[in-house]
C-alpha cells in the first residue's frame, strides 16, 4: 500500500475512554485515523441500531493528535454506518474497535458493542478487528497491549481478511513479560448464569439489577478461554453468516411439507 | 411428552403488538404459556442487554386467554433472562419469539431483537424459534401464518433442536393459497445500503435519520431470500458459535509469534 491506510476507529465505552485513546495513539503510527465513537458508554448494546430516533454527530477535539474525531449519539453499529456513509470521503482500509475495558471472549461476542462495530464494518466489506483487555476498570493499564495490537493490525493490513470474517482479539491483564504469545482460537462454549438482584424502590416498586457469573462449559485447549487463562492473546475469526449448515439436512428429515 | 410443554413467549415489538397476540393464541393450543415481553417496541435492539440501569417487571392481563403475562422494561434478551431466572418455576421446554412485524431474513438476523431473544434462549439450552412475517405494518394480517407456525413448533417440540442451534422462520406476506411450502435455507449474503436523511432541528443543529435500501448480493437458490421471493416459508438454522473455523488455519500462516 503506497499511501497511508485510512483507519476508522470506534468503541463502545465512549469517545473519552482510556481504551480508545490508546487505540487512537497506536493507529496514528500506522495510518490516517478518523474516530467516530459514541458520546457515552454503550456497553452491552450488542448489535443495536437506532431506527426510531434521531442521531447527532459532532466534530470534537480531545487531544492534540493528528486524528479527526467525531462524537455520535448512537450505538457502536450506528457509528460505523455514519462513519462510512456520511463522514469518510472514501471506504476505510481498516476498522478497529476498542480497546474495550473488559473481556469479549467466548459468548460475550454476542453482547458486545465493541464486536458489533467490527461486525458492522465487516458487513460493509471493510477488514475489521475488535480489541479487548481483560480489565473492566476505567483505569485499566493498556501499555502491554500496544505491541500485540500493532502486530495484529499491520498483519491484517498486509494479508487482508477473508470475505465475511472479522477478528475478535482479547488480551490478558498480566504484565507483558508474562504473555506467552498469540493464539488463533475458536469461541469457547460458555454462558452467563444470571443472578438477578431484586430490590425495592423508595416508592415500594420492585426492580432488578442484572448480575451474573460467567461459566465456561468448554474443556477444549483450542478455545479463547483456554488461551486467555494461560496468558496468551486470543484471536477468534468471527463470521456473521450465522447459518448452522450441518443442521439443514437434519431439519429436512422432519418432512415439513408432507 | 406427557404433560403440556411450558412455552416462554417473547417479542421485540412490545407486549401489545398484534404479532405476539397471534403467537400467544397459537401457543395456547400447544402448551402452557408464559409471556415475558417488552413494555414498548424494541426493534433494532440486536442482542442488547441492560447492564447500567434497572429493570421493571409487571404482571399484566391483556386478554382473557389462559396464559400468564409479564411486561418488562428491558430488551428482548433481558426478557429471556428474567423469564428464565425469575418468573418461571422450571426451565421452559420451548421459547418462541415474535411474530415480528417485518422480515428478519438474511443479514437482518444480526439486528433483530426477535432473533436475539431466540438466541438468548438457545444459549440457555432452551429450544427456540423466532417467527417473522414480511409485513412491517402494525395492522399486518397474521392469519395465514398460523398453520406454518403450528407445524414448525410441534415438530421442534417432537424432534428437539441440536445443541447451539435455534430457528429463524420468515413467512411471506401473501395469501395462504399462494404459499408453496416450507424450505430449510442458508442465510443469504445481503446488506443494507444506508442513505442517511440529514435534517436540521428548529435550533439549527444537524441530525440524521437512519434509512436505507436492502441489497441481496446472493444469487443462490438455497437462501432464505430466494425462498421468500418464491413464496416459500424459510427456516434458517442459526448458530451462536460465531467462529469462522475455515479461517483459523489461514490466520495461523501469518506467523504472529515470530
Amino acid at each position: 500500500m503506497s499511501k497511508k491506510p485510512l483507519i476508522l476507529v470506534i468503541n463502545d465505552d465512549g469517545i473519552t475512554a482510556p481504551g480508545i485513546r490508546t487505540l487512537i495513539k497506536i493507529m496514528n503510527t500506522i495510518g490516517e485515523v478518523v474516530v467516530v465513537a459514541p458520546d457515552s458508554p454503550q456497553s452491552g448494546m450488542g448489535h443495536a441500531i437506532t431506527v426510531d430516533s434521531t442521531l447527532y454527530v459532532e466534530k470534537v477535539t480531545i487531544d492534540n493528535g493528528p486524528q479527526k474525531e467525531y462524537s455520535c449519539s448512537g450505538t457502536p453499529a450506528d457509528c460505523v454506518k455514519l462513519g462510512v456513509r456520511e463522514i469518510l470521503k472514501r471506504k476505510p482500509d481498516l476498522c478497529v474497535s476498542g480497546i474495550n475495558h473488559g473481556s469479549n471472549s467466548s459468548i460475550n461476542v454476542i453482547y458486545s458493542g465493541t464486536m458489533s462495530a467490527a461486525i458492522e464494518a465487516g458487513i460493509e466489506g471493510i477488514p475489521a478487528i475488535g480489541f479487548s483487555l481483560l480489565d473492566y476498570s476505567w483505569s485499566a493499564n493498556f501499555e502491554h497491549s500496544e505491541s500485540f495490537i500493532r502486530k495484529i493490525t499491520t498483519n491484517t493490513i498486509a494479508h487482508g481478511l477473508p470475505q465475511g470474517v472479522v477478528l475478535n482479539v482479547n488480551i490478558p491483564n498480566v504484565p507483558q513479560k508474562d504473555i506467552k504469545g498469540i493464539r488463533v482460537c475458536r469461541q469457547a462454549r460458555a454462558n452467563w448464569v444470571e443472578q438477578f438482584d431484586k430490590r425495592q424502590s423508595p416508592m415500594g416498586k420492585d426492580y432488578y439489577w442484572l448480575a451474573g457469573k460467567f461459566e465456561n462449559l468448554d474443556q477444549g485447549e483450542d478455545t479463547d478461554e483456554w488461551a486467555l487463562e494461560h496468558n496468551y492473546v486470543s484471536i477468534v475469526p468471527v463470521q456473521f453468516d450465522l447459518t448452522a449448515y450441518q443442521s439443514i439436512k437434519q431439519i429436512n428429515t422432519w418432512n415439513l411439507n408432507d
